[in-house]
This record gives structure tokens, C-alpha cells and sequence, in this order.
């Protein structure tokens, strides 16, 4: 086995600092348990100190039992001229009990001097304080030198110095930042091998991805020394983003000989789109290793160079990380994965093979339209069940209206009208709500409820709506993913439609059936 | 002036392998144009043995006079056991005109075995010959070493006596290949090393970024002597796509004192995007360099600091390369961040700090229900505006109503009807559309559009939907935002509602009042 990474996620914390990134509590947990599953060492979760919601989300976090990372709390060293036991922003790192702590510190003598206001001298105090003061607390510590490499530029010996006070303190790792992510290679080689020299403490590497060079920063200061990356699982960050993970690890682990997750390396596709899932932000399908196109052939002599000759044309196994070889212009890709997925739950079906061609050649023409049953593991299962006619409808949909306008009264809005018919029987409903969704899901379960009292137990609990080809503006095609719990169990279901509501309403059916097919 | 290196695109050629993308002839021809003014050395278009679209386009392309741009055909070297001057792919990469061709061959002994089925011999006298002939015939040959870095980890001899083979032919400029993209930067080190050692004919690095590093690998061969870089500008190409020279540009000219495309670098943001938009492809704005969130700061103590000290959080100064920063407003930010916004628009209210104050704790109100400013410029604009007392509204909703059923003919599905108040005269206006929102947002335009000619000009280029809290599944809150143009302009507005059409309504008014109120 090769020499351990430390592989240090910090999509709760920095990765938030991304535009159009907003983590409700429940995302966070999710991405918490989604980031331990992949085996990551330390999870970087929030700053306890800058609101309310992050001192509530590790007072929930600490209750959860992590099978193997550890949960870090992020904060900055103490005020200028404060004694750090007087420090709120320490106090809160303090209470957020989490075992390790991440602090930051300016290794960059213009930000000590013109951002901090204060003299280089009272710069490496607050950092020493901190520090010891943590380290006394019980907590493993992790440094964050920021700005560590402009600052090695401007004056090498400060940023340095900046490291020993650190090594000094008893920090446990001491990361160099690319705050900037202006740092080319060879600037950061220099830096890197001056580091090692200086002390003799685990090193770590926090780059950004600003000049596109993040992962190639990362991966060549581990080959100098460095023990530790920090990153974010999809390069989620700030600006350009933060040193992407789910290319940083397959290099050092798969192209390198490190050991970073070990056999959770095989889990990084479908994980990596569970992440994406999460932030709600599209996947962007052309990233390396966890992309579909990531290993789509298109020219014609690569796909014939990859028949000739198994790895001419592919850099790795695509399955290593769970992804999968792809023809776009034949017809042999997919059965492979549609039979793996068919596996577990119509064993019959998936050693069929020209079944699984005709699923594979109905789900490709789905897909084409915008469906994808990607996280909406029981909208999979309906529609084999669909295809291999197997899918008894114990209800029809006879008629629905949504009505939307402004109420004369405040009390009446929105509202939907279904009529269902179960064996000959019809019964309408109508109800109110929130939203046209809202209306729609409680009129349905009105209905049928009478009929099968178990989904009067069912609620929902998550609803995602994804714009699928937004250049159309407001007719594009939307996918709406719903998920729905009975108290025991959680199930996602999909719906597919150029009308959210229409889309809706397919996921909310599915998930009906979801019940009632058990 | 620093060294000068070619840059070489091949958006037209590799780019075109991408998923997704598919040219048409106008297309090449606005790419060509747009290339040239960007100030590329060669423009590689394409394949001229592929197919007939192509013989066609240098035909139409080779009438065009180009300011600076070498138009390059491509091709690969003569089949094996075939005379050169009988070789139809050679003819064709004749027949096309072209001052300069580039011209591939294989560098890995497994390809030319196993892929073309020949000896290493023949392999090698097949490049020789085609070389040789095209050099004979007048022409500037480029020869891609396809393969180069993989053939020289399996056969270091061999495969620098393909690149030897290439220097005695008389190639002008000999590529190194990562065709597979899988090479780490120490083990490119070593083979560009034993490249440059081995010929003195100028050397090319052509990168794909299967690893994330095609960045990296060029800059750093760059740096070993390397003076050719092929690329294609946004990084489009088969698989993960290839060297992203929007990137690799202003890496070399802006860090690193090299000499590419001289002053052009300032159009660099502008012409990055109108490239997007001829492949119809969404823009990435996490790009580095080219994209709008590439120096859009969200994080308080970045925003302060930069206050404070002019790069102190950025690497360059963005308008190098025609981008601007940007300073988003969230939970995070303050009062230094609203008034950084607000010092272009409404310079007198920036200065004012109780109203500064005000502003900042009315958006925190907001954001608290779910608003977020952040991507919605003109919504934020026109809050100002609405807080200050200076949004009159230029008309008013008086009613809409949405309606969805499925229909009785397919002709008819959803349709919104509106009424709008324009100075106390009114007017109802009823549209259908593909769904709710389109539905409405035809009406609204419609009834509108009599009073202001210029609502006709605008089109909704962009429309996308987050839900809020998710955890109130269908009774969550969503924002919509949406992006509008008229053709010279963009502009992006934000709605909140727990409906999702009444957040889209609210969007569509203030792109409408944007328009209105200038």
C-alpha cells in the first residue's frame, strides 16, 4: 500500500463561498454522511462563529456517529491585541466540540500590515495564542497558512517564520494556502521544498483553481513531501473554485500509488453526482474521471482504436471510479450497466440479453428527451416494471386542474381539482396549498386515501426541480425529483416535463405507486 | 517582449468532437472570423477527408483573408503499404489548400501495431513519405505525434525515433501528443526533456485534460523549451476536453512573461463568450480568467480586504483580460459590500451610511425569507431603487390567471390570461405556452407590448429554479431567476414565492421594469 493522503473536504465550508450555493441544514447532514461514505479523512463543516445556523448545524452534527471522518471546525486566529481567551470567534471554535479545529492565519506580511491593521511581530502572537491555546484544549489542530504562497513571493522569510511560530504552537499539520490561485508550478515548487525544509510538522496544500492549475499544484507538492490535500469533492469554491477532489484523489491513488480512500474509489461517480445533486448546481458532465463524457468516445477511429486494443484510447479502467466506457455513435454502450443495475433487483431480466438491449434502446431514447433516473432509484424500478409489463396500475388519473390566481379572500389561492379511478370506482377531491405542487400532492393523496389508508402515512420530504436545456428559457423541459418517507423508509421518484407542474405530478404518481406496487 | 509562443486552435477540429457539439458551415466561418480577431497563430478547421461539409468549408474558408491567422487543414499520414501521391486522405489534405497542414502519426509502438496492424518500419516510413511530400509540395507541416506520452513510457526508443523521423522529413514544428490525457506533469518532464535533447526542430504540446492537468502540462513544457501550444479557446474536445487556451494565454503572457497574443488578451473575456454562444453551449462561468464568477467575491473578509488592499484576494487585475469584479451580496456580507455595489449606480447613496445601514439590514431581512440577490443584478437594482423611493412603476398587474388541465384537443393545454393597468387604461392579453410560465410570461409581453414597443425586442434567454428549504418538500419556497436580452444587452431578475409561478411572475415584472425604468 502507498504512502497515506490526508484527504480533507471542505465543500460545507469553502465550497459554500461558491455563487449560487446555498446549504439548508438538512443538505448539510446529508453531505456530511455523503463525505464520510466516501471515505474522506476530515470534513471541513462551517464557521461556528459567523451565524447562528452553523453553531446549530454542529450542535446536530456532533450526534451523528461518523464511520471514519473526522468533523473539523473552521475559524480564524484571535483578534489583534485580545487575549485569546476573550476571543469570541476562539470561544465559538471552542463550543463547536468538534475534536480537530481548522484555524487560519496570514502568512503574507501586506495582509498582517494592511487587512489586519496591525505589526508582523503581533501577527505571529495571534497566531502562537491560538494555537497552544487550542492544543492545550485537547484539539487536534490543522493551520491554515493563508496567502502562504504570495507570501513566500513578497518576503520568503516571513512567511516562513510564520510556519515555525505554527510548528512551534504545536499545530498538528500546517497547510500552505493558494489563496489566490495565482501560483504557477514551478513558483510553487520553490515554496513547497523551502516549507519542508523550515519544519517538521505534516505539511498540507489548500489551492485554488484560478489559473486552472489546482490539481496539477496539489498532486506535485505531494510528490515533493506534502501529506495532506485539502479541496472540495467537485471544486465547488469561491471565484474559480477550490482544488477539485474527485480528480485529485484517482491521480494520487490510481496514477501515483498513494493511498488516499482505498476501495471507496469505486463509489466516486455515483457519489460525485449525489454531491451535485445536493448543491442543486448541474453537473457539469465533462469533468475528468466522474463526467459521463469523461470516457464517451466520439471519433470514429478512437472507437475503433478501443476495439482493437483495450486502453489505446482510455488513460484508466473507467471503472475503477464507477464509471463506464461509452460509443457515442454505437449501439453497444449501456447494456453492461443496465445489467449490473439490473442485478439486484430483477436478476432474471439482467442475464436476458435482449431484454436488456430493448430497456437500454428505450432508456437511451429517455434520455434524449431529458430523463435521467440518476437519484430516483424507484422511478428505475417503475419503469423496468413499465417495460417488461409488469406495472399494474392500481389507480388511473381520470382528470386534474391547478387554478392559480390571485384569492379574493386571503384565504383562498391556489388550488387543485383530481378525479382518480381505482376498479371502476372514481371519487374526486380538491384541496388547497402553498404552491400548484403543494395542491396537487394533497388533492392525490385526498383521493386515494380512501382507497389505500397506507398513504395516508406517506409524506414528502424533499422536492428538487432542475431546469433541464435552460438556453430554451421558460419552455425548457424541467425534472422534478420528489422524495417521500412513510416514517421507515425513503424513496425517490422522478417526472419529466416541459410543465413543472405536469413533471410534478408524474414523480408524485410514482411515488404513489411506489406504495401500492410493494 | 518575452519569447514568442504559437498558439494553436483547434476548436474547429478537436472541439468539434466534442458532445454536443455540431457545427455548421456559418458557424466555422464565424468561428474562423472570431479566432483571428483573437489573434491565434493557426486556426486548425478541420479534416478535409472526412466528408464533403468539410471540402466545402476551405473552399469558403480559403477566400476569406484572415489578419493574422494561418488556416491549417488536418490529416493523418498515408495508409500503410500505400504510395504517397496515390493516398486519398494525402490528396485531400492536398486539395484543401491550405498553407499549413498538420499532419498525425502514430508514436506508440502498441497503436502501430495493434491499431494500423503494421511493423514499426512501415510506421516509420509512413510519416517519412507523407512529410517529405507535403514539404515537397510548399507546404508548412506541423506532425502530431499522436500518442507521444504513452508511446514513451512503453518505448522511449521508439518513440523518440518517430519524432526523429519526423526532423529528417523536414516538419517544421513537431507536436507532443498526450492524445489519452492520463500523463502526470513529472512523467511529461522527463519525456519533453529527452524530446528537446533528441531534435532541433520547434516542439508543440497538444493536452487533453482527462486528468485535469492539460493546463498544467502545457505551461510546464513551455517552460522546458517548448514554443508551440495546441489547444481549442474554451477547452471543448473529445471526452474531458482538450488544453482550455482561454487558460493557457493568459497563464504564459500574464504570469509568466511569455509572448502570445499581444493586446488582444484584453478581448479575451468578450470573445470567450461569443465563442460559447456560436457552439450553443452554456458558458461555464467558474472559467478561470473568462468567467463571471472568476473574480466575483462572496465571502465578507475577502470583500473587506480588498477594500483595503487593491489584490489582496485577487491574482490579477481583471480587466487584463476584459472581466470585472464583482462583489456578491450575502448572508456573509456587509455594509462595505452594499456600498462597493452600490458606488457605480448610485454613487451618492454609497456615501451615505445611515442609508447604506438601511439597505444592508432590509437584504438581510430578505435573504432571511429566501431571497438572494446574488446573479439577479437588475432585481437588486431595482430593490434600491424601491427602497429609496425612486421604482415608479410604469404599470400595474391587475389580474392573471393561470390554468392547467390536461386538455381536450392537444391544440390546447395550458394558457394564462392578464390584465394590465397602464396609466388607467387596461388591457387583458391571454397566451399559451409549454407550461405555466411560459404561458404567463407570453401574456404579459403581450398585453404589454401595445403599450411598449420595445418589450417586443426582449427574449428570455435563461430561466432557473431553486427550491429553498426542501426539507417543506412541495410547500418549499423557490426562487427563479431569469436572465433576459434584446439582442445587445443581458440582464438577470429574481423572483420568491412558495408558488413557483408567482416567483417567475415577480422575475418577469422586473426584467420588465428594467427595460421600462432605464
Amino acid at each position: 500500500m502507498g504512502v497515506k493522503i490526508d484527504i480533507f473536504d471542505s465543500t460545507l465550508r469553502d465550497g459554500a463561498q461558491a455563487r449560487g450555493i446555498n446549504f439548508s441544514l438538512s443538505d448539510k447532514m446529508h453531505m456530511l454522511a455523503l463525505l464520510d461514505d466516501l471515505g474522506v479523512d476530515y470534513i471541513e463543516a462551517g464557521n461556528p462563529a459567523s451565524n447562528p445556523k452553523e453553531r446549530k448545524f454542529f450542535e446536530e452534527a456532533n450526534k451523528t456517529e461518523l464511520k471514519h471522518a473526522k468533523l473539523v471546525a473552521f475559524g480564524s486566529t484571535r483578534r489583534k491585541n485580545t487575549p485569546v481567551e476573550e476571543d469570541a470567534g476562539v470561544k465559538a471554535l471552542m463550543d463547536a466540540g468538534t475534536g480537530a479545529v481548522a484555524v487560519f492565519g496570514k502568512a503574507w506580511d501586506l495582509h498582517a500590515l494592511e487587512v489586519i491593521g496591525t505589526t508582523l511581530e503581533e501577527n505571529l502572537n495571534m497566531i502562537y495564542d491560538t494555537l497552544l491555546y487550542l492544543k492545550q484544549s485537547g484539539r487536534e489542530v490543522i493551520f491554515d497558512a493563508e496567502h502562504f504562497f504570495d507570501g513566500y513571493k513578497a518576503n520568503p522569510d516571513y512567511a516562513l517564520k510564520v510556519l515555525k511560530t505554527a510548528a512551534r504552537a504545536g499545530a498538528d499539520t500546517i497547510v500552505l494556502c493558494d489563496t489566490n490561485g495565482g501560483t504557477m508550478p514551478h513558483e510553487l515548487e520553490e515554496a513547497v521544498k523551502a516549507s519542508l525544509n523550515a519544519v517538521d510538522v505534516k505539511l498540507g496544500i489548500h489551492a485554488h483553481n484560478d489559473t486552472e492549475l489546482a490539481v496539477a499544484n496539489s498532486i506535485i507538492a505531494v510528490r515533493l513531501g506534502v501529506r495532506h490535500v485539502q479541496g472540495t469533492l467537485l471544486g465547488y469554491g469561491e471565484r474559480s473554485g477550490n482544488a477539485r477532489l474527485s480528480s485529485i484523489i484517482p491521480n494520487l491513488q490510481l496514477k501515483m500509488g498513494y493511498e488516499c480512500i482505498g476501495d471507496n474509489i469505486s463509489k466516486l461517480y455515483a457519489l460525485a453526482r449525489e454531491a451535485a445533486e445536493i448543491t442543486n448546481l448541474p453537473f457539469d458532465e465533462t469533468l475528468p474521471y466522474v463526467g459521463r463524457n469523461a470516457f464517451a468516445h466520439k471519433g470514429g477511429m478512437h472507437i475503433d482504436g478501443l476495439c482493437k486494443a483495450k486502453g489505446s484510447f482510455e488513460h484508466i479502467e473507467p471503472s475503477l471510479v464507477g464509471n463506464s466506457r461509452e460509443f457515442l455513435l454505437s449501439e453497444v454502450a449501456g447494456r453492461t450497466a443496465m445489467a449490473e443495475k439490473l442485478k439486484d433487483v430483477f436478476p432474471e431480466v439482467a442475464a436476458d440479453k435482449e431484454k436488456v438491449g430493448r430497456l437500454v434502446d428505450k432508456l437511451k431514447m429517455l434520455e434524449s428527451e431529458g430523463y435521467s433516473f440518476e437519484g430516483a432509484e424507484s422511478s428505475f424500478r417503475l419503469f423496468v416494471m413499465k417495460e417488461l409489463g409488469l406495472r399494474k396500475p392500481k389507480f388511473s388519473l381520470v382528470h386534474f386542474k391547478v387554478n392559480d390566481e390571485p384569492s379574493y379572500a386571503e384565504t383562498f389561492g391556489v388550488h387543485a381539482v383530481v378525479k382518480v379511478d381505482v376498479n371502476g370506482e372514481t371519487r374526486m377531491a380538491a384541496a388547497e396549498g402553498n404552491g400548484p405542487v403543494n395542491a396537487l400532492d394533497k388533492a392525490l393523496r385526498e383521493a386515494l386515501g380512501a382507497f389505500f389508508p397506507e398513504l395516508k402515512q406517506v409524506t414528502l420530504t424533499d422536492y428538487r426541480v432542475r431546469v433541464l436545456n435552460s438556453e430554451a428559457a421558460t419552455a425548457a423541459r424541467v425534472r422534478v425529483v420528489i422524495e417521500s418517507s412513510d416514517g421507515r423508509e425513503f424513496w425517490r421518484t422522478m417526472g419529466v416535463s416541459s410543465d413543472v407542474i405536469e413533471a410534478s405530478l408524474y414523480a408524485l404518481i410514482d411515488s404513489i405507486d411506489h406504495v401500492l406496487l410493494k
